[in-house]
């Protein structure tokens, strides 16, 4: 066994201790050990119109729309990759325990000229926000049961870490780890799929209901995540020889069969899942002496693989 | 103006917008135009005996031990910094999302061989835990008035992110970004601070009361949050060479007053402090629709100057 586990096995529960507990006398099942249990029928395979392949020069990251909280920007966004909008853009912009930021670089002076943009082409220039949805029963609601800093009830709708407020009527989802965003002017309406961001550090939830949220990056966190932090304020960079090449971004749908990844995402209403946050909310084994009894909505990792693979939280 | 500003502006708080809100009336002040009129009262220069600085080859990490809190940590590292044992030593695991951790390679062997292990000299080689400890109004506490998933209460002390149990009579350092913790072996003794991890992702607060911390990273945590990631579980580097080498750790009451960083941190139970908190509870401004009236534990920064220079956070 590795020393120092420390960290280790705390965070990732990559390991099956699975001890029995001196006082509970009742082991948590590691998640490896609960994810070899799941059913096929636990897992979705994400429709390929909302799945986003970023090819970066390190590698790819995948992006799942959510259509269901905000329809418009994903269309926008779907008719920007079509037009290969991205291809030949960069990541413009990485502020440390914040977001990752990609857009059009031209639109980075601080006084753009608008012959040097990208043309948007036939996607829209602005979008309605989109921050909150009216809350239905068609979409499913798996509730946390431990509170939540920010939002009246916190939980998971369709594969999203999602917020919900009964007393509005509104849900929305939240700016967990590896979420999308549309970045936008000061205008509410000035979004429009065409800048993005993914959130790379602690949970910024203020931008909750202030920021469209376009989907979830489900694969290549890691490729966003580690870039070299922009020197600039905010972090953007200075050099544009430090900006980093997107080559493409194209809708799985797009491609052939053969080409698109195998890519599955375990049920937020699945039976497992529920596991999954359980053992998290109270792990007992040799190494936790002090189980938390409580887990945060952007703690939690949403299980996912690619062809049978775990991919890597 | 930046296009884009989006995610910009809502989370640096770096730009004065400061416009008044319609409803309100009020503009919130920026970061930057309160840390204009702090005054230098409120600013403290951390003991140069709980400075620890990690030279990397790309820079410099800035450490401040916690000694009312991991007081035999804290005594224990600065025996292994003085005996330079981490001179030469690495950091050989980045697990996205989560820690880096630096240690002596050799005990990231599944067996390691004790005959290979850097000696501790003069440091002790198991430590009570200091998990929590009692609380005493002898340090002071700034309550947060939000609420927290993890624990009763939480607030700052001394600097610190830190949470309390009036029930159980306990304070305790909590796991934010940032925070450097103990890595230890399964029995609850075995941690020394010859590994030391730090926090690069979503806070994991479930490991809090679990593990010690020894203190937080007041400047470089870039050197550390953008490392590539491992690609072994737990993020656990597989080739020698992807390790980080650790040039060397020294405290700064070792060096000549003329080679110590100028190093400030804001007090976190100063007035100016408080007002930070408050424009990040409720910011209004021209970009904010949605103030989110409430702010997590590990979403404020505490601002720290170098040379009369903001830290980037």
């Amino acid at each position: 066994m590795r020393r120092h586990l420390a960290a280790a096995i705390a965070a990732t529960l990559a390991l099956a201790t699975a001890s029995a507990d001196a006082a509970q006398g009742k082991p948590t099942p590691s998640p490896t050990q609960l994810l070899d249990a799941s059913k096929p029928s636990e897992w979705r395979t994400p429709n390929p119109d909302n799945l986003l392949y970023m090819q970066l020069p390190t590698g790819r990251v995948v992006i799942e729309l959510a259509p269901d909280f905000t329809p418009l920007h994903a269309a926008n966004i779907r008719t920007l990759v079509r037009e290969h909008y991205f291809d030949g853009l960069s990541i413009n912009r990485v502020q440390d325990n914040f977001v990752a930021q990609w857009d059009d670089p031209a639109s980075d002076d601080d006084h753009p000229d608008p012959a040097k943009l990208r043309p948007l082409g036939k996607a829209k220039k602005t979008l309605p926000p989109e921050y909150t949805r009216a809350i239905t029963p068609r979409l499913p609601w798996t509730p946390l049961p431990d509170g939540d800093v920010y939002a009246p009830q916190v939980g998971f709708s369709e594969g999203f870490p999602a917020a919900r407020d009964p007393v509005t009527g509104r849900e929305w989802l939240t700016h967990c780890y590896g979420a999308v965003g549309v970045a936008r002017d000061v205008a509410p309406d000035s979004g429009n799929g065409s800048s993005l961001y993914a959130i790379i550090g602690q949970a910024p939830r203020n931008l909750d209901r202030n920021l469209a949220i376009a989907g979830r990056v489900l694969e290549g966190m890691p490729l966003l995540s580690a870039l070299p932090r922009g020197p600039a304020p905010m972090g953007f960079y200075t050099d544009p020889k430090q900006r980093v090449p997107i080559l493409s971004v194209r809708l799985a749908s797009d491609l052939p069969p053969a080409q698109r990844a195998d890519i599955q995402v375990l049920r937020t209403d699945s039976a497992t899942f529920a596991k999954l946050i359980e053992a998290k909310r109270n792990r007992r084994d040799s190494f936790y002496t002090h189980p938390a009894g409580k887990v945060g909505l952007c703690n939690i990792d949403i299980p996912v693989r690619d062809d049978g693979k775990p991919v890597m939280p």
